[in-house]
């Protein structure tokens, strides 16, 4: 049995607690938080919980084996590294991090240790992102040639923290587990409509070796909720639309040919329009964060590395960075293997 | 009676014809195309009308009052020039020109001769992107904070000019007709994955004085057809999508509010959002070139200077200049002003 | 402090308790479910609420004044004629009872004992129901000309009762709220599919005094989820999707305009085509059952009688054996009123 | 070269003389119309085809081979019954005839000549219908348990054919042919909201030998436009939403599994769903009226009974009757058979 240490319960906390309290094999023994009120709601709801205002219990509880940090960006990376240094496992929020510095201090602490480092990137463990995966690296799109996503609504603006590190990283982490290969650089523009405020909307464009590219939308100021991706192939192209409530993800055999025959001109490739089924494969519906969590506590079981490890979760952290940094330079470009701070 | 000449009867032209054949006060006198099985095509609809496979017939027929160009944009400098110089009032197809220099040069020559030259942005013309103008004139949406627009689709590939040139060229011109000022710099990013073929997906941030920014995707490799513009205003905000049947655009009465009693903190604004009724203006179903070749007709017997005229076609064609400019240099910044040519 | 004890805790009991425990004046005293695990949710949940698998022990508890009914449709009336007898205001899930009959012996028992009977006809109390009516009551629509209800699904197939006795029954108590009279006749058709169980596919027309029609169809075997409602009148016209995340009302300024001056035959009507603006209301968010619970607890305090009273109960029963006997017969009409029992 | 008299160039009569000016094998020689005005327009377009005011023209033109009759349909019966007696083939618009004793006369005359008689059924010639046939034809559906269809908009009233003969005639000649058998009776509801004019709203429920049901809902008073047919099957089921302007058929793997093993009840079946993957099969583009239109003159040529032939139109007229029928008496059943009329 697992013990784990929840920090946290504020609007993510709930859902690892409820999560892990249902999964075969760990056991919630601890909640920290400290606002007393919240505490409340999990003695009203898990009696058995312990509970206490102050995380460095947690630390200290040496029938703790593992720790979900659930808290505001800023303090992942204090209260991560705490818990690593008592030699607990840890999954912390995404992002990460705040920097790609924390983020690879994390990753040194955690394998100096042989724990158990690793970044809820939710979306990661949905049956949608996972067929998309399945369907990139099995070739049935062929080759890739862009992703694009979009991800806007009204709300909920941050204070500490830009657009793109509260929505982008979304599909960054989608992104990053679903295309063959990493970015080299990224160019990206964003704008504030709060005087004092981080940037509300925002776009990326990430570029990758060869003819591959990305690009994310994300804006809390939109009239309209849009979560939507396309994957370009050479083969077949997809539509991921997240607020479809079935038919999430379609695939559609389309794409163009190119014609080696060059009757027409010399000088032009000959482009022909394929135009196939469209299909919807049937997802399965079991809970992202319970397919993580099972994943988790395998990881520390069988001593393996997770999917989202801490090398995925500074991936992200490092394009949010350079994204950030781009962005107050109206566009330019800044590379991603620059950013790489000495280990 | 306003005799017009129209040069080119491929995709574009038959519209043209067929409009102009039915606006009270012109005629259709002569259709050139260098396809005589474009010219039969005439013949059988129209059989008053006069045609010939050489241009200059319409140039130097002194009953031609104004030249309609429907030819690919490589040739519409040449066209227009020799059009202006023959005396002619002239409607060109959009994208105005290859290049700012020779837009400026078309101005010079209508100004100089006191000629009608009209861009044939049609999209302005339409009821919807009309209503959108209104409703920002009227400052029904308050300050403007951001225009972003997709338009994407699975072909038609072009050889000659990227997709910007292709497909942006109508978001931009209805961005220029709705927008109360003008962009000063270009960021744009890329791609073609056709070896040798120029862009196919390319996305455009546009920047403005003040905190609005403008943002175009497009795309000829898409598996689904997307026409949505989104407009974000303090006071309310607008979907508009064109491949609606109906109710193509949506006004709604969203937005943040922002409250300068910072109880909570001293350091953060305290932001609320509003959500109010959804309202989808109606809108009148006159074809938008229909409304567009009155207005021509009525700016030559006026004297008058069109919507559409040759300043709006080059401050579009500024754009898309500097935008393929930027995308070359993977979204480096390019001043418009910059670009600016000595008349 | 009104004291009540809710009986069954399986697929909406559980709303009712929670509901029930937030409302400001009402207190949940006692649970009863005959299965002990689902009392062991309400003590999981609840450690305050008193539990039992004997719901007598509800009606003999002394302080506690409602109670709450939702147990399948065959209990109802003898649970509610319990409550009643033993003097406690009464809310019972729906459809009220399984016949008309005991509908009215509710109602008489309630009456006789000055007690509260409310049928939980929970659509009628979101705020999207309450805006019809008022679109009706106010004449905004003009005159009713029709009603249509569509509300089909994949499962769940009800062993007890056909398809109409599940799902119509929502159809019919918002129509019964909306529209400004009662329909006097009902004609009926449908069909099972699974040997020996009931009509899991119906459609049902009511016919009403005037020119007032209303239609309604289910059906458990649907490929796709559909919950619309499409409502005619001769000022404007509404659509209810409820399926939609926002806009789950829109209001049309559609209709025909009838021309007196038959220039054209003397035998025709001239009609016209009206078309103007849709409106999209906003909706609160409150969730129905809260309201609905504050009235409860309201109509005991004031001792008024509840907008879905036991009449109401009873004249969706009416409606509901009505189109059971008329679908047996194919379609053959049954008259509302013919069905009256004697009080 | 089969020679063809198109008689009505009034809605749908351009649309004719346009596909068999275009099919090889084919030559539409003379149109006639009572209206000038129309004739002109055919003149303007076509300069080679003659013109008449007077369809007599056709009938004793010993060089026409077939007659499109595409006029009102009372006037379908003296024009068909005129053309086959002049020795032509047939092509009559939908609805065939105003009753099935007219239609009946026209099959006895058309076999007794040896001549094709065809019912313009144009929606059974779509590459839409043609799949849905096949997919019930190839058994790929299962038993089939429903057809449910609804085509509602604003306009066109009709003065002289209620909404069933409009509108339904559509679903009609669907239905009957992609199920597998025909119905033996039909229930109707409907009413006018017109003073004096016939029925704008209508609802109809076909029975079927078996388990099968079909029902079709037709309205033009409705707010927005519909155009949606479910077909239920044992083992999939379908939707066709023809205003899709791609992805018009939905494939949905989905159902209900029975299970025979009945522990918990043993008067209960156990039923279970099954949810799997969706397909929307590519459609050919081609247009139905040119498949339609190459039918026919096949069928003349080789001297093959057409899909469309004067059986399946009888079929469609003999439902409308009984709907309209059954509609006078509020839903009362009306048999198919009963109302056959002596040959």
């Amino acid at each position: 049995m697992i013990n784990i240490g929840v920090i946290g319960y504020g609007y993510w906390g709930p859902n690892l607690v409820r999560n892990f309290s249902e999964i075969p094999g760990a056991t919630v023994k601890t909640v920290s938080d400290f606002k007393p009120e919240l505490l409340a709601k999990v003695q009203a709801r898990y009696p058995k919980i312990n509970l206490t205002t102050d995380c460095r219990d947690i630390f200290t509880d040496p029938n703790i084996d593992a720790v979900a940090i659930a808290t505001p960006v800023s303090t992942h990376f204090d209260l991560a590294l705490a818990a690593l240094q008592a030699g607990k496992h840890v999954l912390v929020e995404k992002p990460m991090t705040v920097s790609s510095e924390q983020a690879m201090r994390l990753i040194d602490e955690a394998k100096k240790r042989n724990l158990v480092l690793m970044v809820d990137h939710t979306f990661v463990y949905t049956s949608a992102v996972r067929k998309m995966r399945d369907l990139v690296v099995t070739k049935t799109l062929g080759d890739i040639y862009y992703y694009d996503s979009v991800r806007v609504n009204l709300g909920l603006f941050q204070h500490d923290v830009n657009v793109i590190w509260d929505l982008a990283v979304h599909d960054l982490s989608i992104m990053n587990y679903v295309l063959p290969s990493q970015p080299y650089a990224v160019s990206a523009t964003g704008m504030s409509h709060v005087p004092g405020e981080p940037e509300n909307i925002a776009y990326l464009t990430l570029f990758f070796e060869g003819n591959l590219m990305a690009h994310v939308h994300v804006n809390w100021l939109a009239p309209v909720k849009v979560r939507r991706t396309l994957i370009g192939g050479s083969q077949k192209m997809i539509v991921f639309d997240d607020l479809e409530p079935s038919e999430k993800l379609k695939v559609y055999d389309k794409g163009i040919t190119l014609n080696g025959n060059k009757e027409e001109s010399i000088y032009k490739m000959l482009i022909g329009y394929r135009t196939g089924d469209m299909w919807a494969p049937h997802l399965e519906m079991t809970e992202a964060l319970r397919i993580e969590g099972l994943h988790f506590i395998d990881c520390i079981k069988t001593g393996t590395s997770p999917i989202t490890d801490g090398e995925a979760g500074l991936q992200i952290v490092r394009i949010l960075e350079a994204a950030t940094q781009s962005m107050k330079k109206q566009g330019r470009l800044v590379e991603l293997d620059l950013m790489k701070v000495a280990a």
